[in-house]
């Protein structure tokens, strides 16, 4: 679908902007969105930039009963030069076709879409916030919309782009969160949907995250399906560990997401010399690193957070304090190398970011 | 929310029906659905039964990126004495607040869910069809509705029930089917959403069943999670097998669903005294049986197809025969007095028909 012109209908009735400090994720969105519809036989059609508007579906729809749905998150940020940048969004457009894979569903065009957002965010360009810590967010996804109950693969989709001004994920923003390993509920198992960006890895883990809530914990740390042993996640970011000097972060198993941001930071240890493996880490290893005084910091990682460092751990009753529930020095150290890159206020010696127009 | 009348706008552009030997699952709908609206803070509110109409939702509403959504399935059946009947409905209702509490979704007033079903059903009453094998399947479901890409439980939900004219879910109908044992694709496990009837349970197993498709098998086997050797479900039926004259299904284990069908066939067959277990069940173990003679019969259970027979199991390369291929005499008998009770025309000594009116 490369060389099709996409037809633009502008919005007259601007949305009214939030002021930059009064952002909150994810609720406010720009004045126009990206949609193309997708027919078994057909391929892609009907490509097209529309006034952000309501999407309406057939209640009998695949997505509202079987969930064949995937998407991706990415960020768009405004410099002082005034260019508006992106953050390896190839690898969301590859990670997204990986997904539709895993859910029987159609390959996009990952040029074609990463050309049609860039023509997107072109015309809101006025929504891309200037602020220290603001970002435009932008959700890419498709929903399978055939109405249809029988339990198969939908023959009809569309894959929309919608974007939100954001400012920071959490609330705390860089200051580290306490987190609740549990041991009840289970993310994902390999042969699942767990390497997928799909809705129903989200789905699954609410529950725990309210009974998080209610402990006054931020997240949940995810353990292995199988043993309930091994570190997996952490709410919805990879995670990783600096024990003894070295950084450790859960290999890619089959059931973890394979995240831009952890992949990022493994780029950005092994530039800097700072020894960093991928392996299987256990909450054993973490607990008697603890008590041995070798846990130095740990951090989730994510697009929508960036880096969100850990300060307290409660596993089976037991507290550990990491680093004195401080932002530890690596983890500051990598929140101001990536967020310098995606500004471009740092240099990017990976070729990491993509000027738009 | 159980004593509010229910306010009623009638479809003036009646569907036209489509005659019952030509009825495909799940493509054809009823004039009217019936909704209601949750609100936090506020709860359940209203309530109403319109024209089949689409739904329209924003862009950015919780369902279409986290899966927060719920459904059932069950069927109501016109008697030739004309008299509408519902299998064990209170059945559905409290499975379907048992789905809501794991995926952190309100619960409904199972006596007023009913209620409002049952107003629908008369209201839309000339589409249920009276051929043998045909019925009115009811699809019960609810969505997270608030436009909010942050990953937390909704704080708005719609509750949602269409209905739809069905001949058999399978063209095979009661013949059996060819069933392949997935080894690579896991459904759920413990801790995960598999006793849930939700959407990324059904999302996930789309990829396994296209393999089988083009394998010319009509549903896959799914093995346990963990050990990759217990028998779970059969597509997105549970399983039953016949060995040595014993019948055996898989315990409840935390990762399959409480089928109504087959807590039905427990009681059948306890009630006719066939000795029937729910225990843990190998693949290692059916295999045996089969190459000792003693695998009687196999089938799936479920609302969509009752039973289902399973004429052929392949498993690691090595094909499975069960009966020849044919269906079972007990497969049949089951079959009949299940779909009898449901239509009115066998005696029910359990109480589980619900009479519409």
């Amino acid at each position: 679908m490369n060389s099709l012109k996409i037809p633009i209908t502008v919005n007259e009735n601007k949305n009214e902007k939030t002021p930059s400090n009064q952002l909150v994720f994810g609720t406010k969105f720009t004045d126009h969105m990206f949609i193309a519809d997708y027919t078994e036989g057909q391929g892609w059609h009907d490509h097209r930039i529309v006034p952000y508007q309501p999407i309406t579906l057939d209640p009998s729809a695949s997505i509202l009963h079987y969930g064949q749905t995937v998407f991706e998150g990415m960020k768009a940020y405004l410099s002082e030069d005034g260019i508006v940048r992106l953050f390896r969004p190839e690898e969301n457009m590859k990670r997204m076709n990986n997904s539709c894979d895993r859910l029987s569903m159609p390959q996009i065009d990952e040029e074609f879409a990463l050309d049609a957002l860039k023509q997107l965010i072109e015309l809101d360009k006025e929504w891309v916030p200037a602020e220290p810590g603001t970002s435009l967010y932008i959700r890419p996804f498709m929903i399978a919309t055939e109405a249809h109950l029988g339990v198969s693969a939908s023959k009809t989709y569309s894959f929309i782009i919608i974007m939100s001004p954001v400012g920071s994920y959490y609330k705390e923003g860089i200051h580290p969160v306490k987190i609740l390993v549990e041991n009840e509920y289970v993310r994902a198992v390999a042969g699942g949907t767990g390497t997928a960006k799909t809705a129903g890895n989200y789905a699954s883990s609410l529950k725990a995250q309210e009974v998080a809530d209610r402990e006054g914990y931020s997240q949940v740390l995810w353990l292995d399906g199988i043993e309930r042993k091994y570190i997996e996640e952490v709410g919805s970011m990879n995670v990783f560990f600096k024990i003894d000097g070295e950084v450790v972060t859960p290999a890619l198993n089959g059931s973890i997401l394979d995240g831009i941001t952890r992949k990022s930071i493994i780029s950005l240890l092994k530039h800097w010399g700072v020894p960093v493996t991928e392996r299987k880490v256990s909450m054993e290893e973490i607990r008697e690193a603890y008590l041995n005084g070798k846990l130095d910091e740990a951090f989730g990682t994510g697009t929508a957070a960036v880096i969100s460092p850990i300060g307290e751990l409660r596993w089976k009753g037991e507290l550990f304090y990491v680093n004195n529930g401080e932002t530890g020095e690596l983890s500051q150290k990598l929140y101001d190398a990536l967020t310098g890159i995606q500004k471009g206020t740092v240099e990017d010696p990976f070729g990491w970011v993509v000027e738009v127009k």
